[in-house]
């Protein structure tokens, strides 16, 4: 069934100045890795997933889910595990040109914000659903879904003065999907620390490629 | 080499306002199939882009290209692309399953809104770069940062008022990345097309998932 469908229009130059304040905010975010450990509101962390979830999926599958650790036992448990892979990702999986081309980022296995940071946002895609009968229903396209959910997910920190690390732990996600209890249809694809940054973060000097090496006009 | 980091904090109340303000925006986004034809400035286009460019990516290695079609033959020949292989998509390639699935979105492959839209922006993700000394660069989850950058595109879309259609258009890639002259290391992931939506635009009568079946707190 189809409904009328209205939204707000905004003048010409109204436009231009709204796209301009979005990407001057957006363009200040960075992926910081020294947390605070001051606490931050739990219900600014449930709006900004509320607002994760109003992204567009195939078919309307909306599959993501969005497990928020603040337990420090728990947290704790979560950086062991992400610890002991990565140690094996920078020792032995990965070659010499992986850990090269990450190394101006100077990243490496020891991860203090997994304990610092008051909240760990586990974002897990739906690979299926499971319908009333019990049978699975495809949900098309879940990584692409899920990837723009969490798109928005960081607009909407950034909107609100906190950072996050966007990470994909390599190898971590069965361990972390038992240790958080879910059902085998939904796997890891992102873990995300939330809080505000530590009063001394630094960050790597990198610049953003300019706008004329992003677009093509036709 | 780091450098400092701040950001600007928030009050909690400030926060609290700003997320929720921040998520009825968003929750107001809706997928418009229904276009107007009026033109759009470029400028809040480009803008736009320039936001989605500000996102994280894998390695920092920014995998992608937004190429904007506003010439109304080259729109048409995207169209006619894209038309033939939904038409085969629909009618022979995908199962009643997939056809049925899309049923309660009432789409089909007559896209009148690839010529009405005032732009097209035809996504691009780069699988690899291409160093000075013409070696291959990895480019690592460069379709999860692509997607990521899409999900800040389309809230910088909402934040000015255009509408779009999330689409990832199947089995048209080879041929449109022909038709736009991009690269062979470039794969087409999304085509967005943006503008105002038509005074008489529906959209399907869908409900979200409401927060407590996405988020599980621990
Ligand atoms: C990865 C992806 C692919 C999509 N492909 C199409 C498509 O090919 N055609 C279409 O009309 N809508 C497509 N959509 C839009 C979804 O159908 C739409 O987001 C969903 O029905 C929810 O509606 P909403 O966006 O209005 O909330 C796609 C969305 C995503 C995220
Ligand atoms: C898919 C993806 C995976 C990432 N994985 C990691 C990671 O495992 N560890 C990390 O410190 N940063 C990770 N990052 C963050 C990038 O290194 C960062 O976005 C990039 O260097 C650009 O910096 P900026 O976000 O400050 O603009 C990842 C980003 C993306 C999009």
């Amino acid at each position: 069934q189809q409904v009328p469908f209205s939204t707000q229009r905004y003048s010409e130059e109204t436009m231009l100045k709204r796209s301009k304040d979005f990407y001057m905010l957006m363009n200040q975010r960075r992926t910081v890795r020294f947390f605070s450990t001051e606490p931050v509101p739990l219900e600014v962390i449930d709006n900004v997933i509320h607002t994760a979830g109003t992204a567009p999926s195939g078919a309307h599958t909306e599959p993501w889910v969005f497990v928020v650790v603040s337990d420090a036992d728990l947290k704790h448990q979560v950086r062991l595990i992400i610890e002991e892979e990565e140690e094996l990702n920078y020792r032995q999986r990965m070659g010499d040109k992986w850990v090269q081309d990450l190394s101006k980022l100077k990243t490496n296995w020891i991860k203090d914000y997994l304990d610092d940071a008051p909240y760990l946002i586990l974002v897990f895609k739906q690979t299926y659903g499971i319908l009333s009968n019990n049978k699975k229903k495809t949900h098309y396209y879940n990584e692409i879904s899920v990837s723009i959910s969490c798109g928005i997910l960081l607009a909407a920190l950034q909107n609100v003065g906190l950072v996050t690390v966007t990470s994909t732990p390599l190898n971590c996600g069965p361990r972390l999907r038992l240790l958080l209890k879910r059902p085998v249809n939904e796997k890891l694809l992102m873990l995300l620390p939330v809080g505000y940054p530590a009063p001394d973060a630094t960050v790597p000097d990198l610049a953003r490629k300019p706008l004329d090496r992003i677009v093509v006009h036709l």
